[in-house]
Order: structure tokens, then sequence, then C-alpha cells
């Protein structure tokens, strides 16, 4: 840790820096420099959170040299973690598709599109049933008894399913019907989801926040993983920006990045992350480009009857035309469809 | 609402949404342009939501015409809603402050914190018993003892308490033991909460999301007015920007604006708004110079022994200092202390 | 142009705007809503620009139906405009690489660098002569010396070249010595700039500013075009959010949406996009994907010396192994290198 | 200057960096950690810029310990500095309000608008004759003759005049007419524009770019001073945020920063920190409240005819009343009007 006192800050106030340091059993350092203090400490600086020197009203700036999360680093962990949804390997050589509707509707579009999405070639079924909506007057779901369509369907076309959980009531629930938890944009930092996550087996795929940094994301992560969890899953679903032409800003960047500091799979999801039918083909084909470990996809056999996204859902001839396409970049990218 | 349709849309098109309008009991408008067809329809339009318009193949956009909450909108409800914390009343000539430190740390850290911001004239008292933390090896708050403190000071002192909830199973002890909820940024939109918050009758202080519009804020607290609980201030606390030399951008142009399309009492929290102790004072003055009912000041007896946000937490005489600064601002508004 | 008043705004209001739609030519609609009027106009709404509806005091919402720029836009133009800088074709089949240092430091580094980005294969040969930066205390260029410097080794190497220009006086300059005129981010609204350079014949690659949305972009290449010179060709660079991972948050989802709403060719500079060495190659993989027309990157034959963006830049072997990967996903995408 | 290396980084890594630092003239420090290698310079750290540490292979992270700006510092120029434009000064005791339309349209436009602000109380004119505008299609400003018009309105009412400059051929001309040069959000980094600013003695307002950092706004300060001329003022004019209820979020959190870290005189721009008439008054009251040295506001006798931001600007009644409220907060500010 680096410690930056401010400009008027004295040998005294250093001082008292200095000894904290020491008494928590690290080894302090005093760099005097030519306009101002600089003092360090040698050791596990994680120890050092517990004194907040940012509080200390002589001090200017703390800087980490340690990244503040750990279990879920690839410095502490250098080997990729491979996390399996039913019998589907993911951060491994191929590259997963998961897909189906937003939202479990009824029985017969989730039939249809699951026939859909499996004839195409996807190897994990998507469908919600409980839908976080900006707006009390949405559909939000139809609960319970959408697991219960998701998981009968799942197991007809016999492919893993995954669905959003949004609170931790719910839990036991998704866990019984579903292979896979996820967690939403708006819920990343909802810490009560987390931690009782942390506390099952079953896979947690977890969605980048709208305004969460990178950090923040693996931060979120380190709460499943910490409490026994390590099968996480993350993905990058868009970011919040000034840009209104496309629903949120899809920032690729983070897939290589992620996994050159973490060890977890990356997944993308071009339909949020674009918000445009259009684009979510390409922005597929990129992902695949840049190193992800899957893509999530939005597909209902009928968009323009979709009760959620579906100015963003494929139909099931645009998705199947996408997953030709898709291979060929995945080859290109050294890993099997 | 308004439909544009794509370049090359036809007729056909426009009679296949011109139905469904019709259909829904609106009256359609059919409105050929010189380069693109544009539809209308006359009526309650938040009837059409259903009908996802967006999703229709040859649709370029939709436009909206009214707002979509309605509860919260000074439209629908002029006059300005007054929400009582215990005695208190915010949302009328009194601005109000709520000062307290960050987390419920100890009976002596409350019992001098509460001490020290009363003396200085706070009206509120506020303290975190769950906190969400970033980091699941920061300090997680004290929980239930933590609220038992916090009440039991509140009694001593006479001040009514605000403190934060952050899932559905900790609601309960919240409403035995506080005087007001306050909802973090991080769950403005965690539905699950707010829905259970609108079936209860004490207040909600309800902070905008750090990512979130100013419509997406007044979203949530449609969740919680629909439901049933009108009692909801709204709290502007700082938006995520690329701006790094504070924690977050304050967002006071949201105050104004707020105060005229809702009825709702808003408040601002220029300690998170600006992460640095030494903007807090002027930002305070800001939001009241601006219109805010009242502010929310993370005040610390000793902010260099802080558990958590010391780094922006004022000192009691700071913190005196500061009120008797705002009292000029406050009567320059028109308001009192 | 959909025009909707305020909730209080009369039927007087109204055919006050009424009355001026007319007067300029186009048909006006009115169209009383049950809680708001709203108000049409049929024609080429953007003779109503000058009417400044907008400022009207019972005026809620202006919406234009039709995009703001013409010339740039596909709608106008619909065949893909193929620009040619020297003899090489961007827009078309071939996948262009345009490679080179960040800055022209001295003949010797970059007729290594040149060498260097020829035999790798790159097509075009970038250098800065004139280098905008953050800080007066940074290095500036060579200016003039090192145009001459970029026009030699261009010519020794067959590689035509492109170099950016930031101010109108030094136009002739680049125009006499390089193949093609680059305008950088932060002078992507220099208009006069902009202006002047659509009175030039030369290419004119334009980067996205990093705070400009796309709309932005196209309105600033229809400055150029408008002039005269339609041999523009956009770049995707980055734009700022609040994440700091990277220098810049890459929006490849631009790219796509570009291709389909303009006829120009689009690049990317996953250099300045990432900021970070090792996260060029894949985002330049995922450029090809996502539908780019080519790529922008910046190589120094020892980044460790480069006196600008050394850390974002390649260095020979790594652009030799980045351009032969790159092949593959080129060749996905169906073109050539 | 602190760096940070690489896990893997070796001893040698470390020796090839030391020794740069030595042979500059600084006292390196090899501060060997349990998980990391960190570096330290003591000295004049701006001399290692010119090394680009951050290029070298082995180093993860560098952190100045000084900030990149020193003329405009306040750590290096203690006291306040106080700018004329004509006879008014900025940065002292008074408030000072500068008004005016948006734009020169004509003299008689111009002679009703100064009449009005002049009335009201403003102390210095505003209006731009050159115009960077987004679209090549809006109005673009009179150009010279909209100078001389602004030069006789000024002489003719007494108050000093304040102008944008957009490109350096216009600079003598602006010089000729007007009492201070502004530079716009679009240009704050047009460097060549900044250097021949600091060349010359006439005041310049250096308006903040809207993706701008606070650092950013203080190094094209920097460019100025640095070049000679000292006679800068800043303004905070709004940035670009995922919100959209207003045109721009206007940063406060930045006055009173700014004022903490540099000498120079701060004003903000209300008018296009929010684009909405309604918002212009509160927010100028803010910004006397959080500490700036006065308002830029735009007034106009009639809006609905203005040729460029009407939406924002005042009406001379509107304007009125404002400044009568606008002086109780001035007042409280400890400062006169």
């Amino acid at each position: 840790m680096i410690i930056i006192l401010k400009k008027n800050a004295s040998k005294l106030d250093a001082d008292t820096i200095l000894d904290e340091i020491e008494r928590t059993g690290l080894k302090p350092l005093f760099l005097p420099g030519v306009e101002r203090i600089v003092i360090g400490a040698i050791g596990d600086e994680r120890l050092l959170n517990e004194k907040h020197f940012e509080s200390f009203p002589q001090v200017d700036q703390v800087k980490a040299v340690l990244s503040p999360f750990k279990l879920v680093s690839r410095e502490f962990h250098p080997e990729t973690t491979i996390v399996k949804i039913g019998d589907v390997a993911l951060g491994g050589k191929q590259f997963v598709t998961i897909a189906g509707p937003c939202a479990v509707e009824n029985t017969l579009q989730m039939a249809k599109s699951a026939a859909a999405v499996k004839l195409a070639g996807a190897h994990i079924l998507r469908g919600g049933a409980f839908k976080p909506r900006t707006s009390p007057y949405s559909f939000q779901g139809l609960g319970i008894s959408g697991l219960k369509i998701l998981s009968a369907i799942s197991r007809e076309h016999k492919m893993p399913s995954v669905t959003e959980v949004v609170e931790v009531a719910d839990i036991d629930a998704v866990e019984e019907y579903a292979d896979a938890f996820q967690v939403g944009a708006r819920n990343m930092q909802n810490f009560a989801l987390l931690k009782e996550l942390g506390q099952r087996r079953k896979p947690v795929i977890l969605k980048r926040g709208f305004a969460a940094k990178v950090e923040d994301l693996l931060l979120a992560a380190e709460y499943i993983v910490s409490e026994g969890n390590s099968n996480v899953i993350l993905c990058e679903r868009g970011i919040r920006t000034f840009e209104t032409c496309t629903r949120n800003t899809l920032d690729l960047n983070a897939v290589p990045y992620l996994k050159s500091i973490t060890h977890l799979p990356v997944l993308v999801d071009p339909s949020h992350g674009t918000g445009v039918r259009e684009l979510v083909a390409p922005m597929a084909f990129a992902s695949a480009a840049c190193g992800a470990d899957g893509v999530i996809i939005e597909v209902h056999h009928d968009p323009k009857m979709a009760l959620s996204d579906g100015k963003q859902s494929l139909p099931p001839d645009q998705f199947v035309k996408m997953m030709m396409e898709l291979k060929k970049f995945v080859e290109a990218a050294n890993r099997t469809m």
C-alpha cells in the first residue's frame, strides 16, 4: 500500500500512520519526497483496509498495490475454471450458446422457442420466470408456474436451463427447477442474494451491472465464491453511457481483460448489450472473436408477440442464420461449437 | 403514442398496427409523410404498452406522449406531498437535516455522534445497521444489534431515526426499530424490496441508483406508491460518470427537475454525492439553493476511526460550522431550519 | 416532425405552431389527445429547424421523424462508398490495416517501424507529426520535419500514408506530404477544420470524439461531405465512460450500426480504444467480426522508447502474430486481407 | 513517482528502471513487497515523464505523486488570481454575471437584449459571432459583422463584452472587437487555439469540454498560462452522462474542488449546463452557494425567435426575477453583486 500525504503534512502526521502500519505487522516505509511525503507498507496490505487511512486528515491518496479481490483472481488461481451447467462445460474448448425467450410466457411459446433454439444448435435454454422490470406496469413474469414450464420444456428437449433469481425467497424454487441461477444486472450488488447463492452448489451466471466497473463485478463474484460456491460465470451485457442509438454500450474490452485477470468463464449477452435485433449477430461474432466463452441470446418464436424485450429478440430463422455464421468465427478462435 | 415506421414500410404494415390500436379502444391516426409513415394513437396510451409495437419488424421508433409513471407525477397529483418521519415533516417549509454516522459501530460511537448532530441542529438521526459493501471483506454492519443501538440512542436524543434496509427479510426488524426505511442506491431497482415496502406504512427514503435516470427513480418510486405506501421521499446522491476527482457526480439538476414533475419531497446526500469531506458543506449549500427539501450528511465523532466512509464524514466541529452557514442559504431560499 | 405540447397548452398555442408549419409549406396536423395536444408536420421537416419550436413556451418536446444528416446517410445514398487512400480501397472486399507508430520521432524509428508493419502485411502507414497532447509538457510532435520523414519512408516502402491534421494552417502541408488526413477525436467538432477539409480532395479519416454520439460523428462527417469532399472514412476509437480498467470503452456496437445507416467506410482503432497492449489484438479480431472495414494499429519498433502511447503500442513480433490470427477472422467475415 | 511492477517481474526488470531514475537525477527506491515489487522516485518526478515507464513490459502501473499541472495549481501559486474583463474583476469579492443571447443575430436583437441584461444588473455582455454547431445546416453565426454589432452595443451600454473564438484565424478580429475570448467546450482541447491565446493579453474564459475531467480542464488552462497569458477564467458548463432529462449534467462538485486546487476564477454556465429554461435560475443560485465566482446566462429578448439555444434562454422578465433572487444567495455566500 502506498499512502501519499497532503502537501502540508508533517513528520508527526507520518509517524501516526507508520506506527499503525507497524502495529498491523507490516513493514512501514518512510519516503520523504521533495514536495510530498509518501508512506509505503510491505506485506499483506489487505490487513490495512481496517485502518481506513483515507479518512486521516493529512492523507491525500491511498493506492493499493494488490487487487481488492483474491479468490476470483488469476494471480491467486492461475488455471482456468470450468463450470458445468447440466452437462455443458463453460470455460473450456467449447463456445457455448445459451438461448431462449426473455420471459417464459406460456407452454406453447416455450415449446416452440426451445425447439427452434435446439435445432439451431444452442446448448442451454434460457427463460425468465421472475422479471425485474423498470416499470411496475410491465409484465412481471409468471413466477413459480413459469419455472415449472421452463423445467418441463428443458427436460423434454434435453437442454439444461438457466433462469433469473431476483430475491432470496425464490432461491429454493429456482434451485429445484433450473440448472443454473442467473443474477441480473440490477441485482449484481444485491449482496444478500449473492451471499445466499454462495451457500448453494448450482452454478451462478452473474451479469455485470450497467454501472459496474469490472472491478465491482469481480468483487460481486468474490461474494459468491468466498461463501463457498466457486461455480460462477461472469457475463458482460453492456454498460450505461451517453450513447442512445443502442440500449447499452457493450463493453467487449472487458472480455479479454477479464480473461486475463480472472479464472472464471466469461459470457457476453449481445441482446441486452445492444437492444437492437440487427446488431445481435455481429456482436455475437465479435464476442467469439475477442475470447468470450459463449453468448446468451434472446430468441422468441414470434418476437412481435413477446411480452418483453421483443425489439431485441431474434426470430428462429435469424437465429439459425446467426448460428451458422457464428461457427466460422468460433473456429477462427480455435474453439468448437 | 407516436409510432414511426421504417423507410420501406408499406401501407399494409401500417394497417396491422392501426388495427391493433383500434382494437385496444384508442383512436388510430394514419399520417403518411414524404419519407416515412407515422402512426398516432389518441387515448390512454398506457393501454398500448402490452402491444409492444417496438418489436414489430417495420417499426423504427415508438415515442410515448405521456410519462411512464403516474401516481408520483405532479400532473396527476399537483399538490406537494408532505411526508413525516417521526414528527419531522419533509417537503414543507422546513429544510430538514438528517445526520449521523455511515454505520452504527457501537453504542459509544452512536451516542457521541448523535449528541453532536443534535446539538448542531440536525432533525433526524441516521446510521446503518445493514451495510451493502462492494467488497465482501469490508465491514458489513452490526445487523439487528445495530438497529437496537440506533433505536435506543434515537429515543434518548428525541430524534427520529432512519436506517437502510437491504433485503425483504429485514423489513420487519427495521420497521420495529426505526422511523423510516432507507433504500440505498444499489437497491433502487430491487423490485421485491420496493413492492414489500409498498405494503408498509412507514416512510421510505429512496436513493437514486448511481446509473439510474431520473425517470428510473420515479418508476422505482411508483413501485412503492402503487402498492399503497405514498410516504416516499426521493434522494439524489450522485451518479457514476467518467470524472474521478470525486466519488460520484452529484446531479443537482435533478433537484429542481424532480420538484417540477413529482409531488414527492426531494433530499440530497452530498456526502456520497462527492465522497470528499471538504466538498460536503458547499454542496449542502447548493442543495438548499436549488430547491431541495433537505440533506443527509454523514457525521462521525471521529472520522479517522470510522469503519466505513470516513473519508467523506464530517467531524462534529465541521458539521456545526456547516449548519451555521447552511442556515443563511436556507433562509435565502425562503425556508426555515 | 412531431411536436408535443405541455399539459396546460391551449388550442390557441397549437394554432400559432400550426400556422408556422403551414407558412413553411408543410402540411400541419392537429392531434388533440386525451391528456396532451400533439402536432404533426408532413413534408421535408428539415425546413422547420429554423422555426425552433423547442423554444416555444408551450412546447414540451419536439421529435424529428427524419435523421438530421442527409448526404452521409444510406437512406439517401444506398450504395456503399469506397474511398481510396493511395491505391488502397477502403469499404470494399478488402479488410485494410493501417499501422505505424503514434508519433514520427526520427527517420530511423520510422524506417524500422515501417519495415516491420509492411512485412507483417499492413497496407497503409501511419505516424503523427502534429500531436494534440493533453499536457503542454508532453512531446508535441516534429511538425513539418515529421511530415517529411513520413513521406520519404512511405514512398520507400510503397505504402500510402496517413497523418493527423490539427489546425487549418497545417492542411496544405499535410496535403502535400501525406495520402490522407486524419482528424483526431479531440477535433471531431473543430468545424473550421472540417469545413476546410471539405474543400480538399484527399480522403479524411474522421475519428469519433470520445464524448460524441454516433449521430454527432455523422453530422461531423456531413460537414466535410456537404462542402464537397465525399472521401470520408469514419473511425470508432473508444468513448469515455466510468470504466477505468481500460483507457476508453471501445464501442463496437457502433460499427454494425454505422454500417447500416451510412454508406461511408468504418474503421476501428483498438489501440486508443483500449489503451492496453494486450487487448489490441483481441479487439482487432472483434472489429473484423462485427463488420469493420479495417483497423488502425499503433506499432513501434521499440515501445519502451516511444515518446507517446508506448503502453498501447505493439512491438513488431506481436504485430506479426496479430496479423496472422486476424486473417482467420477476416476470412470468416468473407473478406480478404 | 510510484511504479508497481507486474507479478512476475524480476530484480533485473527493477534494476533497469532504477538505473533510469538515477540517471535522471532523482533518488530511486527499491521496495520489494510480498507479492509485487514497487519502485519509488524521489525528486521532481515531472522529469521522469520522458521515460514513459508505463510502456515498459514489466510495469503494471505508474502513479504520479504530484499533479500534472503546475502554473495553474494553488500549491504552486497559493493566492487567488483576479482576472479583469474590461473593468470587471472576476475572482474577488464580487459575484459576476455575464449575460446576453447565445448568438448575435442583428443589431436590434443585441440592443434589446443588452438593455435588458444591463437593467437587471448583469456586468458583462455575451453574444456569439462564430457559432460551432453540431449540424452544418444550423445557423453558423454572423462572423465579423456579428463582432462589430457586439462591440458597438457593448460600448453603448458600457458593458465589457465576451465572445467565442473557434479558430486561430479569427483571434485577431475577436481581440479587436471584444474584451475577452471565450473558448467553447468543443475547443477545450484545440491546442493550437490555446497556444495562440497564450500569446495574447486579453482574458480567456475556458469552458470545460463535455467529456473533460477536471484535470483535463486544468491542463488545457496550463497550455494558455504556460505560453504567457495568465488571465484565464475556468467555466463549468455540464458534462455528458447517461441522463437525458437535461441537456448536460452540471457538475457543481467541480466548483469547490477547482477553487481548492487552482487559483484561477471559476464560473458556471447553467444555461448549457441544464439546457432547460426552468432550471437555469435554481442552478445559478446553487452555483453561488457552492462558491462559484460568477455565472454566464443566456438571455434573449424573445427566446421563441432565437436562432439558437432558445429553449434554454431566459426572457428579460425571468432574468430580472432571477437576478433579484440570486442576490440573496450571493449575500449568503458573503459576496456582493
